[in-house]
């Protein structure tokens, strides 16, 4: 079977790093371009730290395009910074990169790209949806020319974890959710309630550091941040590696337990703003509109990820 | 250890009654009245099924104050029938009740009631919010003599039964919750994520019926088509003994999960009109508002209702 | 024609105490009682403010009934005070009331005397409407039962006076208006449409005080803060006879330009909440549930209440 | 003086129509593209019609870019066909125009033009916002290039056309305006508190036809519809020219009352949606983002656009 084909659009941020990382180390994806948006970060540290990881990955043939500064309504939030670090990236101090973005604007190369190949290409969204909204509005043939759509965000049994009952990613936008959601794109959701299972603990990090590499010691210092905040807030010593698992649904979805369901998104502008439910005992009797990662096998998708992290040094030593 | 003192406010309802059925069985409670409340059925059906229901317990000494037919805001939804049937108690037939309400309105009993004797009664509220919430209004002074308050209602984790998110009680009259939740009275929730874990069965109704009693009889009536309703649309023979289990913060609390959080109710008239829900991780630093039963030994708790029943059957034989 | 008989439902406030005087003063109006409500300020001062006003103008018979301390949802406003003064009563120190409220709260105070004469007695309600949604949730019959009910309140075309788009008796609480809008009570509204342009002048109470009089140096002191509010913040010298003007429905009606329409009140929680429109245009095909005064000749009211305050001086000489 | 150069986005429609061919009868306005976006018709109406209309008045050179064809998060309304027949041009009937739309799209013609000439060109959006929202949104350097922003919306003291507070073009795409209002572009607001005074009479469209000429029959047939219905809905003959009245910015500013505002759009999802509304007490303390014509001298426009008519008439004949 030839690799799947795929463009992440991203605000990195930590664990969208390792998202690109994951990618490149995985022969069943082949990863084509990213496109770049505000959310853990602003814009231009977003795009930044794309081209930086890219580099330091040998990938630099891999085409940045960069995206939109703004939610859809909303001010930007553009403070993940006790999260992901003020460079959106932790502890780690990668160089300015040399590659720069393409000159298209990241909606139209999503435009472009997917029409160019009608359902040959699937799009993974790792930060607020707004890209992915604003060139559905522009160009609404996208809709059936996406081949998939997987999307960490949302948190459906699970409590937010920026509001009670919000995730970030949609939290930021939840107005570019409602567009994605009704859209009718073939949408796989990986909400909080999977990805809190699948925690990387200080002894996975040590153990990918054993061999000297500039690969684990960008792990390991993006992560430290992330992971003294989780020790702090969330009261376990280790991160959830949230975006990486919707890289699951290609390399691993037998890990993934996966319910077809109709899932909304409060966009009322009350406390449950940015709140993405299922509608579990279909009292509105509408057809589902996405799969929903209800939950994982999180330490062997961990396990997985070490093992992929670990061949990925290897080849880059 | 006396008897506990507490006073349902109700709007019977299947399970209304079997709560106080179980109350009038259980010697560690002391029923000293029930108010009525519009909510599953009309108020003056709920009222009606009150009386009928003591009746047949040979409770007639028990008052009955009515109160409110119509929600703080909303128009009353009054259309559980397919659940609790058209008068409210299934396929039971229970003649025309000889006793009469009390004049005084359930408000003004509640409110009477708990100023006589402060931090001595202990307040069941298994409908709308309705009543409590006129009686803060009307007199603040109840929020300090109330015992404790012990609701029936919300969906923390768990999918709501009438909305995606909202729970029947609360999203009757969600703007009552509101009120109730800010009050400042010590509450203890009792919703859907454990109320659903218990589950009277056919077979659980079939061994009460095993001797002959107008008690068993009734409960089989009056459960006949919520079973039904229960079996075409949650997919399991039996149903959720809702209600009765707020007894269980008397009779066997060690059988429920609590935790302390802060609960809110979403009023803000969009698709989440009606959510309860928890903040968990402390996101808005707000002091614990209530105790909730996030889980519950569900059959244990079925064990012991079936138990109480078969000791008020022979009682009552 | 015998005088109409009407209860007042007031937070005073200096306006409100203005309409007590102008009831009084006027032959068509008999006052029958007082009802209390926070608003302008608390309740504690509201109350005592009526029952200084009515000792001030030897009106100690008119029972004073206290309602509710809380509007139905909102946390109190309670902070008019660089309107109405720190007592509610601007630089006016009226002596402590001697006469006190009846036991009966207000809520019950207004069920029990318009069931015990239907339709022969009208209702102006000059602060927020709590008191008037309790009872018709208290007391369905209520509705049918009250002769007419006549609220200062609201901003149609207007622009607000707390929010660019609302008035603050409505605002302070949206929600009992709406439950008071759509009961069925015949209601004449008067808002900010009218009530701007009925400004008493310096000029006017300079008139007023030309004789000695307790009353007129009342109004002086009452109405300092007030003047020198508006002067700052609306920018011209006087004040609106808001409250007053609710009685110009029985002794001016020739004044007011009334016109039928169904009038709404936004409690969406958004930026319009407290917003009170009326649907012109019909676009939502609802019969017309109130009348409203679009305009008023307001020197000519003005006029009409500096007569009556003369009148009414003289009298109390 | 050079004449001023102007784009207009537009959803053709009746009285679009208009401004097309008051733009082009204006010495004082060169008219440089269309941009078109759905409304009053879908796009693809609207993109046909404007073309037909260019074809129509000898103005083929004109270019003209499609845009969106949905609001940014609301469903399309599209049902405009009472107002504006079911082609947008009443009962005109426009042969299949020969020109075709340029290739770019004109979200991004928009960005092309305004950045490749800052601050030289002014933008007049007189049908829903879709369009220079998402520029704003993809491009928001837009927002300094832009000269001016002219925009038929709103209702600031007058009622609503589509709810009882909203106008259609703003009800349409409310979250498209609340991004506009918010940009810092230097907005000029015709709001139909001005529009309704300017009204067309069929004894005016007689006038014009006195001349046999395909444009005023064109106007004649357009109009007839539109004027049937304000004759059944508004209650009076005639009909108001919304969009053409923008052009008074240019050709008669001295006829428009223009005051400095903050204005908001509702877009809380409650009743008031869509509602525009000016602070003018300044109870939010915000700083004016806009001009709004509050007033306007309408006949002497109607008397001035019937002369530029008849001006066009003879130079087309």
């Amino acid at each position: 079977m030839p690799p799947r084909r795929i463009i992440i659009d991203t605000d990195p941020g930590v664990d969208d790093a390792l998202t690109f990382l994951l990618a490149l180390a995985s022969p069943e994806i082949q990863l084509e371009a990213l496109t770049t948006v505000q959310g853990n970060v602003t814009l231009e540290k977003a795009t930044r730290n794309a081209l930086s990881i890219l580099e330091m990955a040998n990938a630099s043939h891999i085409p940045v395009a960069q995206g939109c500064s703004h939610p859809l309504l909303k001010s930007p939030h553009n403070s993940s910074e006790a999260v992901h670090g003020s460079s959106g990236l932790g502890q780690a101090n990668l160089p300015e990169p040399k590659l720069k973005v393409i000159e298209t604007h990241a909606v139209d190369y999503l435009i472009e790209r997917f029409l160019a190949e009608p359902d040959e290409i699937s799009l993974f969204a790792i930060g607020p949806l707004t890209n992915v909204a604003l060139a559905i509005r522009k160009e609404p043939r996208i809709v059936t020319a996406i081949r998939e759509l997987v999307i960490m965000g949302g948190a459906i049994r699970s409590g937010g974890n920026i509001s009670p009952l919000a995730e970030f990613n949609i939290h930021e936008d939840p107005h570019a959710a409602h567009v994605v959601f009704q859209s009718g794109i073939p949408i796989t959701l990986i909400p909080l309630d999977a990805t809190y299972k699948c925690l990387l603990t200080p002894a996975d990090i040590e153990r990918l550091n054993k061999v000297d590499s500039h690969i684990a010691r960008f792990i390991r210092d993006a992560m430290a941040d992330y992971m003294a905040f989780y020790q702090q807030y969330e009261g376990f010593a280790g991160c959830a590696l949230h975006d990486p698992l919707t890289l699951a649904t290609i390399i691993a979805p037998e890990l993934l337990k996966l319910e077809e369901h109709y899932v909304s998104v409060d966009i009322s502008g009350g406390v449950s703003t940015g709140k993405t439910f299922a509608d579990f005992m279909k009292v509105w009797k509408k057809p589902a509109n996405m799969r929903v990662a209800l939950d994982v096998r999180g330490r062997e998708f961990v396990e997985l990820f070490i093992a992929r992290m670990e061949s990925l040094i290897q080849k880059l030593q």
